[in-house]
């Protein structure tokens, strides 16, 4: 290994393991039995199950180097995975981090990555338990992280996409919209915000921070569906819709003041495209019995009716196709 | 979705994932309680901890498309994560799986994929509970999976690297340097094996299978440390020796009748060279309190010694330099 090398390849795995663990190794619990270092992590379970998922960013499709630094993909990484396990109501356990990089990418990149998701968890107390580093070709960078968790305390069950039914509440646990006019703002060359509401779009694109206990607060107020709006509010209501056989009839009045939340930045019409088919919001959107459920700074979104044999989100009379608005990985 | 799609992107998100899945729906155990097509999985954990270990695979780094099938690298990438999970005493209970790969690719190379996968985690009864799909650009493929498990039945604690101690016995659970054989062929461009010999090198570099069940049976026969060989002897071996704080002591008629094995396909310098060297081979490496312990199948390869402040694996009374063998993914 040189000394004070500038890239992975100067670094090797060896050196490069070695600075990003240090930068991660930021949170320490006693239920990580087996921490980085070893074949597997071993981690406790204290409730008989465990939840997991897994998401990934990728250089070019997920973030540009001009707009994002490597710090603000490590705390949006972080987010997408957490804000998974809070939509079952659950909390974070442990992390795995896989980095798939060129030899070329500087290694202060790398260790500015690991801060960025140390940071993140660590203000969540989830520690990082192991992970995977492996070599690229030049210009593809790729970022994988693995969430743990449990069903947090007083959830008894996971909240799931498929159980809401009719009569019941939807409602969101903060506005929307805002990472999708951020994109906006950073596809127009608007880097730096140009007033709050800009700043705030902008942030909430790099590196969107959501109250990540309101998933199992939502739990434990008895909602009955639940998923992290990281699609948009048509395509990730959709899937409720669909997999619970209901309409999620959206308010207009609802829907239109989380619009004029986003400030000026936008258009109205434009900012009313951004709260329906937004992503990467990571606020959680469920389905409650009734209004008097609803946690603090939750808001009331519409409601879930019969589906009729038309199953989906319903706006102003018509179903919204969720393939007319949000994120497909593949366009389809 | 079009009809018969042929790519990802013709498929879009929802249809690639319907087939995907529909390709590994292969193994249903009654642990997985939310399984792929909500925000997380949620799987039991009957022993009061879970294993969790991660490895990726990267087009044109760890496989080349003339080389290898998708039918292959789903084998191959199973196999990487199931053995690192068997090293510590473990058992996988269920396996998250991320494709990252451009619009351009396949519909049917993803579901070969999925369908290597599928088979591979079958045999030993693990379910695929969940995953992640990402595009990327053209020629970018990535294949991960996340493996989670449990210590097998009588395994009462991981087996650790840093366990070994003086006076043990160094022991492998079969033959080395097949995979590593293979690789040379492949470069040379022997795609199909000439005798008996090369069939096995290719076949257990393309799609190596070794018997998962040696590692708790080691486990439960006393070993003391282990690791699975992914980077070569003299690497893996490395890293127990250095963690331990002991010198493993290669027997050189031990490792020369392992190179024997090889056959004819290489030079015995080649053969000699790829036993201590070459990766993926996916057999255990352990130590064990004495000979009297080893159980079935396992052959001796050396001993434990003290360190005398040079850790490492020693060959002919010299310590091997892990960097001059073995891979790595940065070449540090």
């Amino acid at each position: 290994m040189s000394k004070n090398p500038a890239t992975l390849g100067d670094a090797g795995e060896r050196g490069v393991l070695a600075e990003v663990l240090a930068a991660l190794a930021v949170v320490v619990t006693d239920g990580v039995l087996v921490g980085p270092g070893d074949d597997t992590a071993l981690l406790t379970v204290r409730r008989g199950a465990v939840l997991a998922t897994t998401d990934t960013m990728v250089l070019d499709r997920d973030w540009k180097e001009e707009w994002s630094s490597a710090r603000d993909v490590g705390i949006k990484i972080v987010t997408q995975n957490l804000a998974d396990l809070a939509s079952m109501g659950g909390v974070g356990t442990g992390l795995l981090l896989t980095l798939v990089a060129p030899e070329q990418l500087p290694l202060r990149w790398a260790c500015e990555l690991a801060e960025g998701i140390a940071w993140a968890a660590g203000r969540v107390g989830v520690p990082v338990i192991g992970g995977d580093l492996s070599s690229a070709a030049p210009g593809m960078v790729a970022v994988s992280i693995t969430a743990l968790g449990e069903l947090a305390e007083g959830v008894d069950r996971p909240v799931l996409r498929s159980t809401a039914r009719p009569g019941e509440v939807l409602a969101v646990s903060g506005p929307l919209g805002r990472a999708g006019s951020g994109w906006v703002l950073l596809k127009d060359g608007v880097l730096q915000g140009r007033n709050e509401c800009e700043r705030t779009a902008l942030d909430h694109q790099r590196r969107p921070l959501t109250d990540l206990t309101q998933g199992p607060i939502a739990a434990r107020a008895g909602a009955t569906s639940m998923i992290d709006v990281s699609d948009g509010l048509v395509r990730d209501g959709d899937r409720i819709a669909r997999d619970s056989g209901v309409r999620l009839v959206l308010d207009e009045d609802a829907v239109r003041a989380l619009a004029r939340d986003l400030g000026p930045a936008l258009t109205h019409d434009e900012a009313l495209r951004q709260v329906l088919s937004g992503g990467e919001e990571h606020e959680l959107l469920a389905t409650f019995p009734d209004r008097a459920c609803l946690p603090t700074g939750w808001s009331v979104l519409g409601e879930v009716s019969a589906a009729q044999e038309r199953p989906g989100v319903w706006w102003r009379g018509v179903r919204l196709d969720p393939r007319q608005g949000g994120w497909d990985h593949f366009g389809g």
